[in-house]
């Protein structure tokens, strides 16, 4: 059997089991109960290793790649060359003549660090999604210029969202006083935070002067308005009243502005840029908003899980921050007490633990999971109403595309 | 006789004075005891009170402003109304949803603090000498909707640029671990780094959005550029080698980066907007580029100087903060062994005192006013040379461009 296929049939498996077990927990005694079972079933835990070794593999820039079936794909590979390109691209993108500014500017797009490359992954299997060929080498036929010069300008928005992405992440990390990032220190660590702030300055301006290249001004302004909320979710994150904190709607809001309105609006803009309709821009706003939702959401349950499977096994570096996400909403609807709890501070290992206790009891990680995966589906679901088209890399983008959505709710790392 | 004749001749008198004092000084000798004599002339110290004074009221928001005859002209009660406008409509385009962004963000534009609005004086008064009139109100006559319209939109050049001022304040401010600035606490020190890192950002993706709205992509590509030359600037400051800052070149490629860049490209896209010809775009961008260059050299001579005229009156803060600049550059190319005093570091009282005695018997005072005025010169004739009009306020908007040069050159703050 393939690996893909097995893997496909755990992950089938596990998440029925998984769905049942919580589906059917209806008490907090109950679900304490099953919540330590399902964790020390080794059923469980053989198949999440499995699946947490070929998603870090998936996710990984180097290493080997998990082998498909022909109808399968794996969205990383359908790019990989690709991405060298646009890799190239951006290292090139961020010389200038002061070597200070050149050093600080490229040090995440260095080989080797520059991340999982998630959106422009997604931004590219986005243009061929829709239609927008990477053209074939002249010997394998007429090159088709227009194309291939329409390609370029589609590569330029994943060039432009990652450097706005990592000037984020400069910026971040500095408000955050972090000291390591993708592995190595942080720049801020160690060329200073001045270095940082410019940095992170200089990939916004070079950004927005790329952007102008393209010649449509929709498109500056939606990327701009994407910069405006990645600004505005941060904003919004630390500065909450103990209302807004404990507000379902006031998180969903932050969660798309920090993490969903970035990658949403550079979708959009791909159709915009290939001449797509209005409803076809909205079906590719619509794949990378809950894409981008389903990615945080996760990333919030395994903030709390970590790697393993259990509770209190993950960084627990949000609430730690005082930064309440999804499955602890959920928990304080179930538990209302746990509010006072959380307000206490979780700095304090006792209320860390009692908040722990409580979240075990209650349906907060199952329900986080669940709505992950209402809009991952919601986001496969955007691919499927995109006018139909019979070409083969159209047909195998879109699959790829899917395939990320699975992969970003079925993750473990 | 009026007010503006007095000031007109007495600088007349003084510069004439100033000239001919340092020009026929050749040895340090005479160079040092002119300066002590030209310090404890009375007529000359009558003269700088009136002129300080006077250009004090000038660069003032608030405050009697002096009188001007028919043919001479006020630059900034000019387009006091229109600033007005401005300011109102900037602090509505800094509101967000994040209370304490929206605080953040507005706080260089509440009343009082606005600065000297130098910025968008300047695009104002550069949108009528260039023709596009301000739409009178219906009841004088009938409004021309299109210039009405074309106006608000140059309008947004003097936001927009006002904007990315600010928040390459807000970020220089955080650079600097500055707690002052426009006379109250800087916002770092009021509301923190983190905020005002944000509201820096936030800032410049406003600006962008703005740009985007004008739907002009080559003005997009300027104005971009000129934020990437803010931090360029920014960072040639921070990264010199000990080489680069003994060079003139350097220096002033530096001064054109962090202060003439911004002003220079926001008058070339009020040109491009107005649908000029390249010539005409190049004259405006000459202006503004001569313009930035000549008032940041007389900040490097206040500097030292201070509202006196006196060497080491001023605030010294770039000698002390390693900033080395023209005055001593000029010094440098004198008396070499500066140099070497300079590179002991100058927040040593006693090499402060050995570079403050050698700047006074060199020419590097003089050799800078005399560059700034070369470069004022440049910005008028740019002036002259834009194609003949006759309308009246454009022939006044004209003056008062040539008439900030002067003040510019002849500011003693």
């Amino acid at each position: 059997m393939l690996i893909y296929q097995r893997i496909n049939r755990i992950l089938k498996t596990a998440t029925t089991y998984n769905r049942c077990r919580w589906l059917y927990c209806s008490t907090p005694h109950q679900q304490v109960s099953h919540y330590s079972h399902f964790t020390s079933s080794s059923q469980q835990v053989l198949g999440c290793r499995v699946i947490s070794s070929w998603f870090s593999r998936a996710f990984s820039s180097g290493g080997p790649q998990p082998q498909y079936e022909e109808d399968q794909v794996d969205p990383f590979s359908l790019v990989a060359d690709e991405l060298s390109v646009v890799a190239n691209r951006l290292r090139s993108m961020v010389v200038t003549e002061v070597p200070k500014l050149a050093s600080a500017a490229e040090y995440f797009f260095k080989m080797g660090v520059e991340g999982k490359r998630f959106r422009p992954t997604v931004i590219l299997l986005m243009a061929t999604a829709l239609n927008v060929q990477i053209s074939k080498p002249a010997s394998e036929g007429v090159v088709d210029l227009f194309s291939s010069e329409l390609r370029m300008r589609l590569q330029s928005i994943a060039e432009i969202t990652e450097m706005i992405h990592v000037a984020s992440l400069l910026h971040d990390d500095v408000l955050d006083d972090a000291d390591t990032r993708r592995g190595i220190g942080s720049l801020n660590f160690v060329m200073g935070n001045k270095i940082s702030v410019l940095a992170g300055d200089f990939l916004l301006s070079r950004a927005c002067i790329t952007l102008a290249s393209l010649k449509n001004t929709e498109v500056v302004s939606l990327i701009a308005t994407a910069v405006e909320h990645l600004v505005t979710g941060e904003t919004m994150q630390m500065s909450s009243s103990a209302e807004q904190r404990s507000s379902m709607d006031y998180y969903l809001q932050k969660t798309y502005y920090k993490t969903a309105s970035l990658i949403s609006n550079s979708c959009k803009s791909i159709a915009l840029l290939t001449g797509q309709t209005a409803e076809v821009a909205l079906l590719a706003y619509e794949y990378g908003k809950n894409l981008g939702l389903a990615f945080q959401l996760i990333d919030d349950v395994l903030d709390f899980t970590g790697t393993s499977s259990s509770l209190g096994k993950g960084s627990l570096s949000d609430i730690r921050h005082g930064i309440v996400t999804a499955p602890i909403l959920y928990a304080i609807e179930e538990f209302p007490e746990l509010q006072t709890v959380v307000d206490r501070g979780l700095d304090n290992p006792e209320n860390m633990d009692l908040a722990l206790e409580y979240l075990g009891k209650s349906h907060g990680i199952q329900r986080t999971r669940e709505l992950a995966a209402r809009h991952a589906s919601l986001a496969s679901a955007a691919i499927d109403s995109l006018p139909e088209n019979d070409d083969e890399d159209v047909q195998r983008s879109r699959r790829a595309l899917k395939e990320l959505t699975h992969i970003v709710i079925n993750r473990t790392k």
